[in-house]
Order: structure tokens, then C-alpha cells, then sequence
């Protein structure tokens, strides 16, 4: 098997120059408005020069893998998915009350704090930065939404694709909402319940829609589509409880986030569902959720998931996902690039590090 | 000059009839997920049946004065603007922190409110509210463009249509972002600056975009789209100026909104702007945006704007407005249908109570 790559590797030139056109273009068009919404857009752009660009990538190597020609239609479609990206975290950080994103202000935190430097009121300020972060995940959103629709490709394709973005952010936004049910605690969430939260929120957008748009747009046959609509989503599953396992037990200097802050938000994660249901956690349970947690505190904490079994478990479900995920890659009947990225991909989310 | 009816004469019933059915699809498709993400479509189409549904008549109005004959797509466009207009709603409610809208609960009041029935604390409440929220405006916010990009007709004039829509969000977003930093007073307000955030935040969706759409739709000529879009956003500015009006010298029991609300939250409208520049306004200064304003207090203020001149100054202004878009339609090339439609909903704005 060879070295998986997915995080390491940049995305293609073309991809980066297109977003970084269809943005400025946004810039200088914004100058006819106010001052602070050339800014907005600004920090939109600033926001996408940082990104890991998974999604655009993992849509590129699809689409070139199946045999797809019309770079210019794949680089549109990456780019539309790296601003529902960029939507869905700007928004998703606003519901998190987050001000910092990988170690840098969000715009919630940019604006809030630079009206704060002027004087502002912190009530007013807070506003002012959220009120910034709606209008900009509205913006990417919008443009995201855009880019799909003036694809100059067939028509019936085009309707496709439409179709699949639509029913991503229909679905990303139930698995947000039901993200903070679960998190509210009204009833305990059984495994099946954060699979499926896990499935929307994080799956449905970052994996199936890069891949079953890619084949849709390169004209795959719809068994194709849905075989790596399925496989996506195996695959999404994998990131995510990879993801809630660095959150907690990462190394920070690779992560690039304080592996505090899943415990200090009280994270409903299948690590939390699972230790919950051990007799260990009583002990500690009021520690879970609580803002000021310490170093300490989170240490014992993150004890009590480890010895509770829970790591063990999300482990082993991680181990149940990959075995089946290649299995469906090993049957489906797909050109060898395809069958490769996809390997190579699962490797990748469940050995990655960051 | 007929009576103006822009606000008592009903939707057509085949767009409230297709409304309903789009919603309604998605209720059922939100079965799929959490029961709390259908209960967000539920008031997704509470809200939309509560509207007054101002923008689609607009809209239909024109397109058959117009001589449109496609009903189909003319119903979905209009569907498209009203599902504009409730996710520009939803995510204004919450930069404003509003919890009630026209009398009723919003989506953020009803969902903290029955997160605190449950025991829920307040501030989590509220977060699920607001997420609540958030996700709704994202979710009516792509429905509208789905809808415009699923047009069947000419692809030139379905992009054209599109275009427009996306040009519209980042006005209004512009809008939007350029009324909080006028209100949070870091420069004096111009004149000027007042009327531009008005024309941006409200006359470029209520107003421009269903003209425009209806004109392209129809295959009016681009030089009629543009007449129309220049007096489109004169009679917004119009509307939006008495709303303002309104808001603070309205009666409450017809606009259904409390008359102190707008002096409570320190919106910086044009009456505002101009009784800041008169030396009556510092003794009632600390007043404006006090929270918890009492009715006396209220009507100080009322009486500072009044005596100052800035209603008078308001008025003269909507006049001049009326004036000068009056004189657009009159000299302007279009079917007498469309001059009447034009020329009632400028009598209609000016003259409105609610």
C-alpha cells in the first residue's frame, strides 16, 4: 500500500488561483459598498489561503481518476465546495460561541476585537463580529451555491450536481441541529444516535458530496455514484471519530488545537457517549463541559476515557469502518486511480496525526 | 389614480399553493433526520404562511404586466424571493438579538423558550435557538437559489436571473453590514450614508430584484430591466423611509409592532440622523437605545424628533423620492399595466400604515 498523502500533498495550482480570482473579484466588487465590508471579504479571503483544501482535492482526484477531462468544471465545483466549507465552519463557529479557528481569530474574533480597540462596547462589539460572520457564511454560501449553477456543462448534469449540493446542506444542517440536541443532554444519546449525527454533520459534506459530485460531473454511471456515495460516507465516519479522538487525546503542537477545548465545551462525541455509560464517569461528570477546566482536571478526564474503554471502543468501531470501507473499494467496480485515492484516503483518516 | 392595493389584495393562490408544497417536501424530508429538524421546518412554514408576501406579488404582478405567460416559472421565482426574504429575516432577527417578530415568537424565541420549558439553562437555550436560527436562514437561503437555478427556460435568461439573485444577497448583505456599523457610531452618519444603507439593506431585494427578475424573465429588454431597477429602488427607499417613520410615530395597533422598539434598540434611521444634528437632540441623547426606555420616555424623544425637524425632513425627502420616481415611470417605455403596477405600489409605500 502506498503512503497516503491526502494531507500532505498541495492542491493544483489551478484550484487555488481560480479561488483566490473568484474572491478578489468578490474584494473589488465590495468596494462600491462600506469600508468594513471590503474587509469582510478580506478576511473571507484570508480564511481561504489557510485552508487544508481537503475537499477541493479529494474532488479534483476523483474527477481525474474517473477518467474526467473539463478541468475548468472540476476546478469550478472544488472551489463551490470549498466555500460550503468555509460557510459551514464560519457558521458552525458561531454556534460553538468559537472566536479562534486553528490557532487563529475567527472574523467573529477579528471584527469583535477591533471594534473593541476602538472604543466599542463588549456587548456591541460581540454583535457586530457575529453579525459579521452570519453575513459572511450567508456571502460564501451564496457564492458556493453559484459557481454550481454556471457550470457550462449538459444541462441533466448540471441539474445533478445542483441537486447534490442542496441536499448536502440539507443534510450538514440537520446533523449541526442535531449535533446540539444531543449535545443538550435531554436524553442519553445511544451509539447509533452520534453515528448518524456524525454521518450528517461531518460526512455527508466533506466526503460524499466531493466524490458523488465528481462522478456525476464526469459522467460516471449511477451505480458509480451511489457505490461511492456509500463509500464517502464510511470514510467520513472514519475522519470524524479520528477527529474527536485528536481532540481529546492529540498532541497539540500537531493539532493545532488545545486538546483542552473539547472537554471545556462539553463535545457529545462517541468517546463521551460511550464512557458515560461507565460507572467511572460519575466521578468525574461534573468536570465535562466546565469552561475553566484545568490542565489537571482535563487529565483526569481524559483518564477516565481511556480507562473506561471508551478509547478501545471508538478504536474498534474506527477498525469496523475501515475493514468495510475496503471491502466496498476491493468490490465496487471503478478504474484503479479511483480504487487507489480511495485507499489511500481511508489510510489517511484514520492515520493521520493533525 | 386607482386605489393602491399593494397590501390588501391577496398572493395569487397558485404561489401560495407552490410555497406550501416546497415546504411541505421538506418537512416530509426532514423525517428523515432528528425530530427537533423537523420541528425547524415546521416554523420554517409557519413563517411562511404568516408573511405578507409583498416581494412575490411584486413579482407576479410584473411579470404579467409584463405579458409573461409562463406561470410556472414566474410562481417558483416568486417562491424564491419570498424564501429570500424570510432567511434575510431570520438572520436580521438574530444580529438584532430579536425574539419577536410581528407579534409572534421567532425561530431563535421559540426554540430557547422550549429548550427552558425542558430545563435547559438559559444561556444554552438561547445558543440552540440561535443554531436554530442560523441553520434556518442557511437552509430557506438555498432553497431560493435552488429554485432559480432549477428554471426551466433559455439558460441565458436563467443565468441572467441568477446573476441578479447573487447580486442581490451581497447588496443586501452589504446593507446589512454597513446598518450595524452606522449604529454603532464610530463616525457621524451622513445624510448621504443613511440613504445608501437603506437603498443596499432594503430596496435592493424587497424591491430591485423582483422587478428585475420579472422583466428578465419576461424578456423585457435590458434597457427596460434597468429603468425598472432604478425605479424600483427609489420606491424602496420610499417604503423603507415611512417604515421608519412608522416604527417610532405609528400605531401600534396597525403596524403590530411596539412603537418603542426601534428608540429601545438605537436604530440609526434617517429621522434619527437628522435629530442628532439639532441641539434639542442632547437632552434626550442618553435616552435613544436605553433598553429598558420607559413610554414617557418614549414620547420625549418622540417629541425631540418631531420638533426638531427631522419628520418634517423625512417626509420632504419621501416627496422628493416620489417625485423623481414618479417622473421615471411616466417618461419610461413600458406597457400601461406595468406604469399602473408602478405607480400604485409608489402611492401604496408612501401611504402605508402597517
Amino acid at each position: 500500500m502506498s503512503k497516503p498523502d491526502t494531507h500532505i500533498q498541495a492542491p493544483p495550482l489551478r484550484f487555488e488561483k481560480r479561488l483566490s480570482e473568484i474572491l478578489s473579484d468578490a474584494r473589488t466588487r465590495s468596494r462600491a459598498f462600506s469600508a468594513p465590508y471590503s474587509q469582510l471579504w478580506e478576511q473571507i479571503e484570508l480564511m481561504a489561503a489557510r485552508g487544508k483544501k481537503l475537499r477541493p482535492r479529494l474532488l479534483i482526484d476523483a474527477y481525474t481518476a474517473l477518467g474526467g477531462v473539463d478541468e475548468r468544471a472540476a476546478v469550478d465545483a472544488a472551489c463551490a465546495m470549498e466555500l460550503l466549507h468555509m460557510s459551514l465552519m464560519i457558521h458552525d463557529d458561531l454556534i460553538d460561541n468559537d472566536l479562534i479557528r486553528r490557532g487563529e481569530m475567527n472574523i467573529t474574533g477579528r471584527f469583535a476585537s477591533e471594534a473593541m480597540l476602538r472604543g466599542i462596547s463588549t456587548r456591541r462589539s460581540q454583535r457586530w463580529g457575529e453579525a459579521s460572520s452570519i453575513l459572511a457564511g450567508d456571502l460564501t454560501l451564496t457564492m458556493a451555491h453559484s459557481l454550481l449553477a454556471g457550470l457550462e456543462i449538459e444541462q441533466n448534469r448540471r441539474r445533478a450536481m445542483l441537486d447534490i449540493f442542496d441536499d448536502t446542506v440539507f443534510e450538514s444542517a440537520a446533523g449541526e441541529h442535531y449535533d446540539m440536541w444531543l449535545s443538550m443532554r435531554l436524553q442519553d444519546a445511544s451509539i447509533q444516535d452520534v453515528l448518524s449525527m456524525v454521518e450528517q454533520k461531518t460526512a455527508a459534506y466533506s466526503f460524499h458530496a466531493p466524490l458523488t459530485l465528481a462522478a456525476t460531473l464526469a459522467g460516471g454511471p449511477s451505480t458509480l455514484v451511489k457505490e461511492l456515495g456509500t463509500i464517502a460516507r464510511g470514510i467520513g465516519v472514519i475522519y470524524q471519530l479520528r477527529d474527536d479522538i485528536l481532540g481529546i487525546f492529540g498532541n497539540q503542537l500537531e493539532t493545532g488545537k488545545s486538546n483542552l477545548s473539547d472537554l471545556r465545551e462539553g463535545k457529545e462525541t462517541l468517546l463521551i457517549a460511550h464512557a458515560r455509560s461507565d460507572a467511572s464517569w460519575e466521578s468525574v461528570a461534573p468536570l465535562f463541559g466546565e469552561e475553566s477546566l484545568s490542565t489537571a482536571d482535563g487529565n483526569r478526564l481524559r483518564r477516565v476515557i481511556e480507562e473506561s474503554g471508551a478509547l478501545a471502543f471508538v478504536e474498534s468501531i474506527i477498525s469496523e469502518r475501515r475493514n468495510y470501507v475496503c471491502k466496498l473499494i476491493h468490490d465496487a467496480n471503478m478504474p484503479a486511480a479511483m480504487r487507489k485515492q480511495l485507499t489511500d484516503l481511508t489510510v489517511a483518516c484514520n492515520e493521520r496525526v493533525s
